[in-house]
């Protein structure tokens, strides 16, 4: 009789770009897989910004991992959080039960830091997840609600004033979306305020916007800002946020900018999963928490388990860590499951080299910036790539559909058909009453 | 010098059907029209239930009342609650300030009702608001992740139970969706369940589902529904819901059936506004808190108040009040507008008349039942008919596209997109910990 020996057993905790990634490639080889996700569903973050000023609805960015990962009939999806590794028995431990694996793929990303500020988060939110993007959505447009019926000017103008703190890509893609709001979609709407005057702040501790573009792409950037009506704030550093007051110093000045809607995309910082790795296995950590890989993405002694995506830093290439975006993060992804079907025949591998394919930021409706290296472009051109880019790289094909019809829709009418005010604040109730306003006839 | 009148001002509450209609028709009158609501969108309630159901997302079905108002110039939209009314002052008091107005139309609508067992809400919630919607959406894919982990059968049965209680059209529909779901979209996603094992319960009181129906049809509806693998069982009256147990009887029969997702479609009582109108102007509710209207909408002795929509009793057609159903508030708010604009004329109109074209509720992907009073229709047709029925009367164009679209799409592909878990409790863990699950190992 010959021993069935149960297959290779993966064990991937994420389910973004770079758990994802791996799991779709490991699809057809001979091993078992079982993909961890705290969510039901895969979240195209590069478009999260475009939920939280209503353009688009939580679904269109979205796909459920057990529809993308149905056909995979040797992989399982699990709706679970994984709370600690035991690396000796080889596994993980979940909050309800555990689960054994033969190799590990950590590929749990980051969240916003706020460098020591975390009392900030409540005020200033970040965007990571459909929950951050519909709170910042209902923030913004409960603003202009708040401004239409405030009565004194001072406070109306602090309605009416956006500031966005970090001028990344995110913080960059927030404020020219923003402003397009204010200057286009709300344009007609309101009764008692003008929209057009809403001031929309994007503050940058740098000299320049988008860091790693190269210079001109950044001016060029800052040029299309200005001109959509976004006021750019370049060398300038938020040393308080309090009371709907920001602080910010510029060089030796300390100013405050009165504004109810603060925005934060200033930084990110490892997910838990890298303290649990650094605790049970000895992996080293960077400053902002991330684990510092092996040229083959494993982590020093345990050559069984990888980290990839946001989480890992990859020194091993370049002059710099490899940067925490989604190209990086899917190619780690695929390499890992090549490796892994490299050893199981006993082959080997060459390291890990991540192949750039270039860079992107939107600013609004008709402009981008594009890096591809050998190239610069900025303008119609580079949205059209963006555009482009990103449907491409959606994952479902009813999802490219519909993005593509309210893209096509929203660049002709100037619509922002998903700007509800949903959840349990709906009336906004809590930020009127700071205006403690006392029962008056609401002049109509 | 002449003196210069202000305009006659016409203040509205609710923007649902009833009151959204009613400002639309006054759109180019010469009248000052305040609409009121505590969303800052009109909500198409009949399709919730695909909201509900993971088929539609909350902005597909939604419209911001600015948006379709915008043109209106003699109107502003307010977002508040009315809290009070002041009838002889003529004023209606918000949570924040009070507004004054010539006219007043009241069309706040009904919430669900549950015949003073109102502790049954949390266990068995109903589906009236976006947030419904998506609450019951997390219940329902939520018991499908933990059945896929429970390995005790009876709990895994459980969780594979779906009870709707109440047989008129929204439980019609959501039992057909779920079914759908379950014996469709979800077959091929899950490793350990057989998700066509789901029981679908779909409980009425009365002796046949759709009672406002005629009874043929009626019949042609369960028999489409049994067909999509729904139990469906008349003559059935819940009296207890607890623990997840559903206690019911059935003549002298009581018996109880165990099932994890529990759905209330089995009654509505009138919004708060019908309490305050009764105390404030002394008009007459009906055992449901509707108000009881006079053949022109208005209340008695306040011919300057008019009640519209679901809140509203009609006793002056036919031997029943009017159903509360889209039609019906259209067509009222449509008369009160035309009537407003009579009275400043010095015209007189005659009462109020509903003109019914007919009623219909869909079972599922292919199936509805149509009650056009001269013909009825059921199978493939009727369900064309309330799917053309239902994209005409969607407010706002880019909707109607968005909505044909992924129609179009679940139609071909059986899918699901918008199955997404969202909210707080995403991972469902106070639910799973309702099973007492020890840490264990989890069976790959």
């Amino acid at each position: 009789m010959v021993e069935q020996k149960s297959p290779h057993h993966v064990v991937i905790v994420g389910g973004g770009f770079g758990g994802l990634y791996a799991a779709e490639a490991l699809g057809s080889a001979p091993v078992k897989v079982t993909l961890i996700d705290k969510r039901n569903f895969h979240l195209f973050q590069p478009l999260l910004y475009q939920v939280a000023t209503g353009s688009l609805s939580p679904a269109d960015i979205s796909s459920p991992l057990r529809l993308v990962l149905r056909r995979n009939k040797n992989t399982q999806v699990l709706l679970e959080e994984v709370t600690d590794i035991d690396s000796q028995q080889q596994k993980v431990i979940l909050k309800n039960g555990e689960i054994n694996y033969d190799t590990l793929i950590i590929a749990t990303g980051v969240s916003h830091h706020y460098f020591g500020n975390e009392h900030w988060q409540d005020i200033a939110p970040g965007l990571k997840t459909i929950e951050d993007a519909l709170s910042i959505r209902r923030k913004i447009f409960l603003a202009f609600e708040a401004a239409e019926k405030e009565r004194d000017r001072e406070k109306r103008q602090a309605w009416l004033t956006f500031v966005i703190v970090g001028g990344g890509p995110t913080g960059v893609e927030l404020a020219g979306a923003i402003a397009e709001i204010a200057h286009g979609s709300l344009k007609k709407d309101f009764r008692h305020i003008d929209t057009t005057e809403a001031k929309i702040l994007l503050l940058e501790g740098l000299d320049r916007i988008l860091p790693p573009y190269p210079p001109e792409l950044s001016a060029q950037a800052e040029a299309s800002l200005t001109k959509l009506g976004v006021q750019v704030e370049t060398g300038t550093l938020v040393t308080d946020i309090n009371d709907n007051i920001v602080t910010v110093r510029q060089g030796e000045n300390l100013s405050q900018i009165s504004a109810k809607t603060i925005l934060w995309a200033a930084g990110v910082k490892a997910s838990a999963m890298g303290k649990v790795l650094q605790e049970r296995t000895n992996a080293e950590l960077d400053r902002a928490g991330r684990v510092i890989v092996e040229p083959d993405l494993s982590i020093p002694e345990n050559p069984h388990i990888f980290v990839i995506g946001d989480l890992a830093n990859f020194p091993h290439q370049g002059d710099k860590p490899l940067p925490g975006i989604a190209p990086v993060a899917m190619q780690e992804g695929e390499y890992v499951a090549k490796l892994i079907q490299a050893k199981l025949k006993g082959d080997v591998l060459p390291p890990f080299r991540y192949k750039d394919y270039g860079k992107l930021a939107v600013i609004g409706q008709n402009k981008a910036v594009v890096d591809l290296g050998f190239l610069q472009v900025s303008g119609f051109l580079a949205w059209l790539m963006w555009v482009f880019a990103h449907i491409y790289f959606l994952i479902e094909f009813d999802n490219k559909l519909i993005v593509m019809l309210q893209w096509g829709w929203n660049y002709f009418t100037r619509g922002r058909g998903a700007r509800l005010i949903t959840g349990e604040d709906s009336l906004g109730s809590e930020v009127i009453d700071l205006q403690e306003k006392a029962r008056e006839t609401v002049e109509v």
